[in-house]
């Protein structure tokens, strides 16, 4: 690039370089012009059978075929390479894709396992996509930055070499919003994605390329991060399991970020899927790789088998104590929403667990506490990596940038620090005084069911409040989104008569429901664990998908 | 109080208050003037030979003494107020001393004890000395400041809650520096605490007091924080054993700190003991209370059996890798550290374990972050908290809180997080690199041996540089205070012809060596294991120390 170069200049030449790198014969003839293009794939004559197939199996079924030579590594990546490119003609999720390097080393996995007669790992041949975060060598970063284009990785982020040491092939990177703190997903080098379950709806954010993509089945495994709720939207909004696990847990090191070094409220990698199953694979494939080896802040806490092996014991026994809650406090759910916690309680009920209501703790001061977190130093790290290209701010981060953003000064901040401290042990001492009320002794409360937005896959530029998936941030409990179904305009009606808003913030949201509009967006409710209980969490989570699926 | 008492007034006050609360007959009628106080207690006759022989055994021992009904709280517990009131009085190294309700406690507990025919729990009966950061109900806590007086603690800070809940007893909390931010123990309530070894020499700080309390056998098991040394150097100087754990793997919750809030760099804490097996009781008896229901900093980490003996399977066959060095290339120890790290080397060596030297990696670059992060503010915390009460700075903290110091911005503060994450994994990939150079696959290097301080207990007021120490807080590594010996001035001659220094800081660290002042004082290692390693890291400090002892 030359300095001479506007920032539309250089946007425009990164959309030229993606729209060349999908080759001529992937490459859809006439657009739809349908809202969905869930099922495009399989009507577009470009995969094979086998192709659709491999691409709308597990992860699990996939690398165990692969280990055991029933598949090869190059027929598999090359089926996830064509899905991923009609999802990219169709929502514009990728801001990188590089079939040809995924292809060659697929090749080479394939022609290890030819001469060694086994894998090199849990993840022999799978291919996996990654948000615009994590540095792959020889490719882009740009995290929706038109100022961070064009400068290739030298070096992988520790996630992506261990995820490569255990035999993953990357082959895309998916599109984030400008700044990554919005929960949906734009930016001045791709433009907008959209929801292939309606492109009239987002993806959610800040993962909602991954969202996107994953929802297509143009990938079977992707990565994504999550300050506020960028993992767990995007899966709620894409009909899709994601879990945030606790800080500590997954390797964040070397990755580009916003705001780095920011630690009051810590962002955390985690992956997204369409099975509880296929996040366990990779939560153990990762750790693994002794991760805290390579990144300070990850704990050395292996897969604890037993953790998960108690789990599926007491969900067998039928021993669980799941928590609810349909409201906040802040800002009431709408009816697909509520409808979903409703299934979710009834469905554990109905297989006789215990399932009792929780009264949310002062999720008010979280969200103080929060926003003076995500703008502590009023704007300036955000300000500067957007402006170093001359691009302009996204509207949708004016809620989160405010103009009139002060930052903190450091005794601010350690008072902010101390708070979220004394605030995170009140929350304990909640949680334990809800389990003394349980009146065994010694029972716990296993989960917490709760929304995941007020709403479905939102309408584009709507996305307002974050409380429900951020207060988990600030408490760092590990959380896995569960897909419930879709808002159904037949039954979700307007809540219109009975309510009565709490707030303005709780009026605009609910009145921002259409019916219509929401008609067939995905909804979700998440499942939340104590920190760093993703064995636990992700056994609780995976009973509750089976329940809602009718128990199959 | 009143509002028209001066600082001098309250300072006074204390003071008497904690004269008084020692009963007349344990007051020492004739001070002694000898430098050496440490065995005083043998030959006042204030302790029945009984008296002596507890407080002489390991808290092992006594707390199964008591759990077979061999022995009495009360009796434990009122020996051990004896003889602390002996230490207070010849090392003045408390600022809380309360025997009459610890006696009460062991009272109860003995009657517990008669009526159900077990103990409490882990620790039951075994009096526990505080460092007075941590609130005792109904006890002050004023962690050196004037301003902080007369306030009763109406609950227990977390970790002393679970102690008194596994059977603790708590009779007296140590006295620190003003600001915990010093080397030494100094403050405008109860003056300098001493080292008992040689009064002329400094108990190290800031847990002083309870290494001072500790080495004259006033307790058997002290707790004590650390975020540059703090408890190390109080073990070091007094010929302890103590542990600095990872953060997160003890709970800090509800504890009194200067710079509350501050998370660049976690203050932690731990216990300060006879010997290593002391310490892993501590450990094991507060992980057994699960402490992270009740703080939400405290990893969810039991106390790791297989890690412990899989540690010492690989001592008993010799099998340990051990790296090693005498100098961080900022100050060069004095002659006995250096002697007491080449018996640690050769001790290792004689039993056949591997023995390497380790290359310190850019010490330089952390003590500057150090530094900054010491300095983070500008000093308004700690002068805010001294300047409450009209008492005025300490002396010692003039290096610490430097008058030009200017408070960082929070993108200054983020991206000095960003630069020590950054440290912290160059440091793991240096670890890594010198277990490559092992030659073996899979060769771990299990644990590095270095000086815990330049010296052995300093001279009062000089202690200058916390590097060896304070570096391993940067890198938050699990780091065992093992002692060695003492320093001899018939071996230990000063380094003056062959010493050629690499600053100006290293040639006044040299300079303040004098072989006749420091003959007799303490020396020690401090062996350093990976972050979150305690299990592993207490199993070679225990080896190495009873290496050191000629393998007794």
């Amino acid at each position: 690039m030359g300095s001479s170069q506007t920032w539309q200049d250089r946007a425009r030449d990164k959309r030229e370089r993606l729209a060349a790198a999908i080759p001529e014969d992937w490459r859809i003839k006439a657009l739809p012009t349908s809202d969905s293009v869930i099922d495009y794939a399989r009507s577009s004559g470009l995969l094979s059978a086998d192709e659709l197939k491999m691409t709308e199996a597990t992860a699990a079924s996939l690398v165990a075929d692969m280990a055991a030579g029933r598949l090869k590594s190059v027929d598999v990546v090359l089926a996830f390479c064509k899905r991923a490119a009609l999802a990219q003609q169709l929502t514009n999720c990728l801001l990188e894709y590089d079939p040809e390097s995924a292809l060659a080393q697929a090749k080479a996995l394939d022609e290890y396992y030819s001469n060694h007669g086994k894998p090199v790992g849990e993840l022999h041949g799978l291919p996996i996509s990654l948000k615009d975060q994590l540095h792959v060598k020889g490719l882009e970063t740009s995290m929706g930055y038109v100022a961070w284009l064009d400068a290739r990785a030298t070096q992988d982020s520790v996630l992506a070499a261990l995820l490569r040491r255990a035999g993953a092939v990357f082959y895309a990177k998916t599109s984030v919003p400008q700044t990554l703190m919005v929960g949906e997903t734009f930016n001045n080098i791709v433009g907008l994605t959209t929801n292939p379950y309606n492109r009239k709806l987002s993806p959610g954010g800040s993962s909602g390329g991954e969202g996107a993509l994953l929802a297509t089945r143009g990938s079977v495994l992707g990565v994504g991060t999550d300050i506020g709720g960028s993992i767990r939207l995007p899966a709620a909004f894409n009909g899709l399991y994601g879990i945030r696990p606790s800080h500590g847990r997954m390797p964040y090191a070397d990755m580009a970020n916003s705001m780095a070094g920011q630690e009051t409220v810590h962002s955390v990698v985690g992956p997204l899927a369409h099975s509880a199953g296929d996040l366990r694979l990779f939560m153990k494939a990762v750790l693994g790789q002794k991760p805290w080896l390579h990144d300070s802040k990850t704990i050395p806490m292996p897969w604890r088998q037993d953790e998960e092996d108690e789990a599926k014991r007491r969900i067998k026994e039928k021993k669980l104590n799941i928590a609810y809650y349909n409201f906040d406090g802040m800002a009431l759910p709408h009816p697909p929403i509520l409808r979903a916690i409703q299934s979710a309680v009834d469905a554990l009920k109905a297989a006789g667990h215990n399932v009792i209501p929780w009264k949310p703790y002062k999720h008010d001061v979280a969200m103080e506490m929060l926003n003076k977190v995500y703008n502590a130093d009023g704007g300036v790290d955000l300000r500067r990596d957007i402006s170093a290209s001359g691009e302009p701010a996204i509207d949708l981060i004016t809620n989160i940038v405010r103009p009139d953003a002060r930052a903190l000064d450091v005794n601010q901040v350690w008072d902010l620090q101390a708070r979220k401290w004394a605030y995170q042990n009140a929350y304990l001492a909640h949680w334990r005084d809800a389990e003394a009320a349980l009146g065994a002794a010694a029972a716990e409360i296993d989960a917490i069911v709760a929304p995941v937005a007020p709403s479905a896959a939102v309408r584009h530029s709507t996305f307002r409040y974050y409380g429900y998936t951020a207060v988990v941030n600030l408490l760092d409990l590990t959380s896995v989104v569960v897909p419930v179904g879709f808002a159904d305009q037949a039954v979700d009606v307007a809540n219109t008569a009975g309510f009565d808003p709490v707030s303005e913030l709780d009026r605009q949201v609910q009145a921002e429901y259409d019916a219509a509009a929401y008609h067939g967006a995905p909804t979700a409710v998440q499942v939340m664990g104590r920190r760093l209980s993703e064995e636990k969490t992700l056994a609780v989570a995976e009973e509750l998908g089976r329940l809602l699926r009718g128990g199959e």
